[in-house]
């Protein structure tokens, strides 16, 4: 029997942290073969090589698409979508596979689901039906439109795609695949690693033993124009603390100048004798660093999942996560040094978040990959009403 | 105080035909300015080149986007989309418009929605919230999520589009802008100029007075591997016939070459001595030809639209205007010689059908003019469940 | 030890029948190992989907690249060219070629060039060095001064390249390798198939026995204006003729509307009773054809190549083949029916013309395959004066 | 009467400074009318913005076109110019200009070159016949086959156009239109600005009133894995002095990584208590700035062309510069930090050298409007043997 071919697209490093278990049960699965298909800023060293990672864990690298074009403002990223439809498309002609797998709502994604689904190639999206309120929204749910599976990370999610119009048989609650490795790593303590060691990076390098905060704070798309502005609010506040922090660089978006400038120019004009800098981790040691933090501070998705499964409190700034399911770990506060300082002294005086449950128990790549080992192979689908 | 610039994209011929009023509305607007975009197979002589048109009709184009890749198939309809997205963002990007209208459903008009909707553009979309069943609907609803502004052909369509997570203040039933062509022309008769002579064709020229039907059939982007087969009943069917025909050359689309072969073998190898075949006619010609003739046979939308509007009967064939809202006019058959002639028998030998106004009265035109030129500016939006 | 990987990029059906025995040579080359890419026009059925023969000839396709955007302008050239090197960028990246091999001088080989010399990986170009006074000469000594090898089809052309600078340890005259074809097939006759039953196509099916011409005449494209009025010179000189005539359809270009449009305009209005005309031939047939034939009219370069060594008459037509050497079988004349026909006459009338070995001795395949395997790997170099 | 439409496209800062004497010079001149196209990385802030100084010395720019692939690898060079030949020749067939121009022979030139060539538009090259050794000859003289006017920067550039087969009449010696720039700022001292106040920039302070150094130094394309090693070697020798050093970023090309890395982990590790780094500086000021300098150290072309004019001493680093034309004033070593070191010495205790001409005497700007304008507008032509 011929196994079925899963092409999965990946297009920057946190989508594939996030689902990283997924192409491994694909690619252990006996009637699937996996196509993994390298883009966009996964491929640049500027967004932490997120390739490397994969070739490390031993993923082979079907095709690789550079497509990101300069500018880092939203004409580019208009572009950069337009050239990944252009070149997936001749990637998806020569490798035939039977469904293409899709991640969540980073802007360049369309390009995989635009040309997966007009090639008339089965598509698939993970993470869709959540909600947010920015351009990450418009994209998610038109990509939910273009889709013929649907896996989403929590029920609220899976209720929306069927509001949306689409087929219940074809959407399923698996939770998030970010869940499945935050699940293995749950009870490493202390850090078994060097930070500073393994992973470089640049900044003082304070004594973590007694604790430390953990900073990841990326751009908001709407809001470009003040990424700097609100980049420099957490710097404020980051400043005026005295617990180590190790902080990890933006990924690539529309106004990541600003961000990358904000924190540039403040580490040059300002003393950060507590705080380290690293431009990337492997997925699974920065779980692990997570996971022995006093908590996490910025607006990073991993706020909002992994760390309601593993229960590390979040100090959840501004609108990037704003209306996604949330566990009771997360604290939100706006674009605000004040408010940034006083939730991080409450986190600390207070004993540690219950776990929750809402993205998934730790077994999503599994049965992603045994639905699309089963499923109908179907593009032909109509809206429910 | 400045005009509102209010960018449009027109694609293809049959585009040009439907928002025409929409068009004229805008430029005629005193707080708007039109900047047109011609772009795909608008441009192609192959499809009827609607520029030519366009440029009679009195419009200054702003732009001109030559898209479309070769190759008839579904990877290079993936592929002129993406061009699409290339080349419209860097002409939004020079002629900076404050609203950008896409129209419809056709798989290009995709690029419009991405450009727009990823560089921070309101984004207004015509005729959304219908229902059809094939790659157009994925499309369809998709750009619905992308825009912020929803200008609906029927109530049914709206209700729809407010279904799919729209927030209803700026979900708009205006009815279909072709209807208005329509209402301009629905009592000329009988025909006021020689169709053979204004505008070529090859094939015979039966004599019309004592009344004629019209045919036009596309291929369906779904059955593209069909598309011969099912143009070979019709074929048939006509042949069978011994009343005067004219038959319209299909749009570009996936399939093209299968129901254009199929033309092109069957005229080759059978006597036709009742048939001539058009490339294209202006559009108000098109209808004065609809309201004069005994009915129209093929796939065509403007059977669904304006003819029920003219209370022209149709038979309609397959599934490309699947689940539309239909007038009194429309008798559906499937790729089924018998059942096409039969259907033809039928509307010969009964009276006229009743005019319906479910895609609207002839005042969309306008009507998206006036709503353009007063709402608010917004692309930031969020689903309301 | 570690084969060479030598990446050859065929785009049209003509360029393929003249390189397949490099191919084959390549393929079959112990050292070597084939990396075959078809693109643009030889994916395309309009024109004679060259992908079919090379599938059925054997070879395995590394990757195919759809690019051709449609208009037959000369935006479209450009933009086919551009969105080449954007895709064969990836290509190349993903087989990481040693040595990439590039044909002749259509537009499109220029994207294949520049993708190679600007990745800094070897670039071989075939037959360069030859003049002709037209686009295509920009092209070609364009693409000399991106490349790094040169395999030229004549001394002359050997020179040439030299004078525009290259190194002559990097210029080998190896003849063209669309002679090693008529070398094998130079003493087939008659006819050992039937045209008609075995390629098909349309028009009259004359008897063949006594005698045929072929006819085969591609549009200019610095002349694409005029292209419909060139054609019908020779459609009115041919329509004159009491011969059978064979007539080939034309390759993609700019013009080919004209020259299409030209063909099938006059088929209608005329009657053409002794001409049959076919889109395309398998390159071995094609000889054997022209070997047999009283003569060829057009302006094809098999008519100064193939027929050269073969000593088939010809009648060139216009300025595309201006300034190529010539054996002893040419003779030129303008777009002028009656320059035609009385060309024309005088082949018929006299005996037929010596054979020449001024574009090589049927080596050319092998000799090309043997440099490629020794060759240092190169890609940096400078002028010579 | 109908003035002549001149597009030159600018897509670097360094190719802006070049030519703003003939923007200026066809801006002024009564029968040519400017289309400026700003494109690549002349819209980046990451490479100085040329844009922004482009409006404000008041040009008007008829397009923008954004076509900087990210990758900073070879790659992406190819990638970029291929996306830059899709939109420019949409650019020109909207402007429809009489004469396109390009300037010199940075990659994404090839795109300005292409694009107008295949649509037959008139091609006019700045600063063609130069000899490097490099990719960028590769280019130039690529562009040189293309272009249909050569305006070359010394007579012996022109006469290696010629026999590149060019025809003579079609080549012109106007010198090197930076020259213009530098002839008008010859005189200026002491230094009419404060350089850290007016262009900001990083690191010490250090006074210049008793003199100082430029440092600028490029990545060169076929040594780019090399180029973090060649940029330290004059790191450590800059460090090693004792005088004020001013060190201007390097532009995009592939190995900007590596050349940028490079500075800014030098700077982490080492103090540079005498180094003051800046991004870019509008030309004229960079002139002056240079005009008042011990010297220059690095591999700017402005070592070779603009500072030989100026009798400005310039150590010149590595194979940049390689086999230009060279006025008085150069002094060439290795990488190496011995060698540069020593260079500079020797420079610090020499007299100023001796002006020169080779570049031209300052009129090259009004000399290429001048015949742009006159000119017969050509795109039809052939090599000379």
């Amino acid at each position: 029997m011929n196994k079925r071919k899963i092409a999965v697209v990946i297009t920057a490093r946190p989508s594939y942290s996030r689902v990283k278990t997924v192409l491994k049960a694909i690619q252990d699965h006996p009637q699937l073969e996996l196509q993994l298909i390298v883009a966009a800023s996964a491929l640049l060293e500027r967004y932490g090589s997120a390739v490397n990672y994969i070739e490390q864990d031993g993923f082979q690298i079907a095709a690789k698409v550079f497509n990101v074009l300069e500018g880092e403002n939203l004409t580019a990223a208009a572009k950069t979508t337009g050239i990944g439809i252009l070149e997936l498309s001749t990637v998806f002609d020569n490798l035939v596979p039977d469904i293409v797998v899709t991640v969540a709502d980073r802007f360049e994604t369309m390009a995989t689901a635009v040309s997966a689904s007009y090639m008339n190639i089965p598509l698939a999206h993970i993470q869709g039906g959540e909600v947010t309120g920015n351009i990450d929204e418009k994209v998610r749910h038109a990509i939910t439109k273009l889709a013929d599976y649907h896996f989403t990370a929590s029920e609220n999610a899976k209720q929306r795609v069927i509001r949306l119009g689409e087929n219940p048989d074809f959407v399923f609650n698996t939770g998030c695949p970010s869940i499945d490795i935050a699940s293995d790593i749950a009870d490493i303590s202390p850090l078994p690693f060097d930070p500073y060691e393994k992973y470089g990076g640049v900044g003082a390098k304070p004594d973590l033993s007694n604790g430390y905060l953990v900073v990841m704070q990326h751009p908001v798309t709407t809001e470009y124009k003040d990424s700097r502005k609100h980049i420099e609010e957490t710097l404020t506040a980051v400043a005026a603390l005295n617990i180590p922090v190790l902080w990890f660089w933006p990924n690539v978006d529309a106004g990541a100048d600003g961000t990358s400038t904000g924190i540039r120019s403040f580490r040059e004009s300002n003393r950060l004798g507590h705080v380290h800098f690293f431009k990337n981790m492997e997925g699974g040691d920065f779980l692990i660093l997570l996971n022995n933090a006093i908590g996490l501070i910025g607006n990073s998705s991993v706020g909002i999942r992994e760390c309601a499964f593993l229960g590390v409190p979040v100090v959840n700034i501004g609108s990037r996560q704003h209306k996604r399911d949330r566990g009771y770990n997360v604290t939100d506060v706006g674009y605000d040094k004040e408010a940034i300082l006083e939730a991080v002294q409450t986190i600390i005086s207070n004993p540690r978040p219950q776990r929750s449950g809402v993205y998934g128990g730790g077994t999503a790549g599994k049965a992603i990959a045994a639905i699309l080992s089963q499923t109908d192979l179907r593009f032909h689908k109509t809206i429910t009403y």
